[in-house]
């Protein structure tokens, strides 16, 4: 029957690659349950409609995406340089989705924002707990970079959305001309945004 | 019938109206003939398919959005004030469509990136087109800004295009918490982003 073991993971990860692919509203129960090679029956034990499903694709990625960030933002590095191993994990992210299956799928979060984000209020206010989380992460090193003296920034929160809004209109770019090299000018917008000039020492 | 007169005109109207509240792949042709007024029969005598008829959303949105950029980026304003006008302009764009259905749709061409521009290669080029010619339009106006000694960039096309995706990241914003506030930092990005860190004076 596939309802216990691994059937509720393998329909995540069947649904997260779909939605990668094709976007939410597309998506469909059978097709779900195909690409994961479970009986119907199973997704409606796991999951009451498909609005829950993608909460939990959202909530499994974001679990992932959220240790990778910490263990990035919260390294020894000084703090300018940890932003800059952020932005090149997410290239490297894209370019391995892009190897896999041969387009890039950009961000699963500003992708569900523009698809959903004014349809399910749900939806809309998990995806807003996430990006403030995001905007906090950063906006904790860009404050610590300003203690140090290398950013310059009245409004460290302020100036963390902006890094994160150009981080996502980027991978929108690199999305559209299914092109990595969008995301090479992350790091040079991200000091011009924070007001930090010069760049520091490469580590 | 509604094949003469303005029931094309009626179609792409309802159409861009659907798909901004429910994006592309959610859109059916009934519902759009139902919304525009007019027989199914009208609907295939206009257009071959949904493809063909998101491709004219899409032409008939950028060239009035197209004809608003030209005027605004080739007044007589200063350069950086002409960027300045742009954003008021998408800040003001957005609080009315916010006013007329009580929440913020975002940029048509963003949304349809992340929607389809993996999925449908004529929608991922058609895209393409508009944002390279919007980034060619800021270009032309950074690099009269650099003329006059009010930006600092190497490369004003990399420059624009960093504009264009801080415009669709804090758009995205605009358009999760549904607040048109989450623009108020776009001056302050863009003249960040084009090493024009004192304000030029407002006119």
């Amino acid at each position: 029957m596939g309802r216990t073991s691994d059937a509720r993971e393998r329909i995540l990860g069947a649904a997260q690659t779909l939605i990668e692919l094709h976007g939410y509203s597309a998506l469909g129960v059978a097709e779900i349950c195909k690409a994961a090679g479970v009986p119907k029956g199973s997704f409606y034990y796991f999951f009451s409609s498909k609005e829950e499903l993608a909460l939990a694709v959202i909530d499994e990625h974001w679990s992932g995406q959220r240790d990778s960030w910490n263990r990035i933002l919260h390294s020894e590095d000084p703090p300018l340089q940890r932003l800059r191993k952020l932005f090149e994990a997410t290239e490297a992210g894209q370019r391995a989705g892009q190897e896999s299956c041969g387009t890039i799928s950009g961000c699963l979060f500003g992708n569900l924002t523009l698809e959903m984000s004014n349809q399910t209020e749900a939806i809309r206010e998990r995806l807003q707990q996430i990006f403030d989380a995001q905007v906090d992460m950063v906006d904790s090193v860009v404050g610590e970079a300003r203690e140090r003296g290398e950013a310059a920034v009245a409004d460290t929160h302020e100036a963390a959305r902006s890094v994160v809004a150009q981080l996502e209109g980027q991978v929108l770019f690199a999305k559209l001309y299914n092109n990595t090299r969008n995301l090479d000018g992350l790091w040079r917008n991200c000091l011009a945004l924070l007001g930090a000039a010069t760049p520091v020492r490469t580590v």
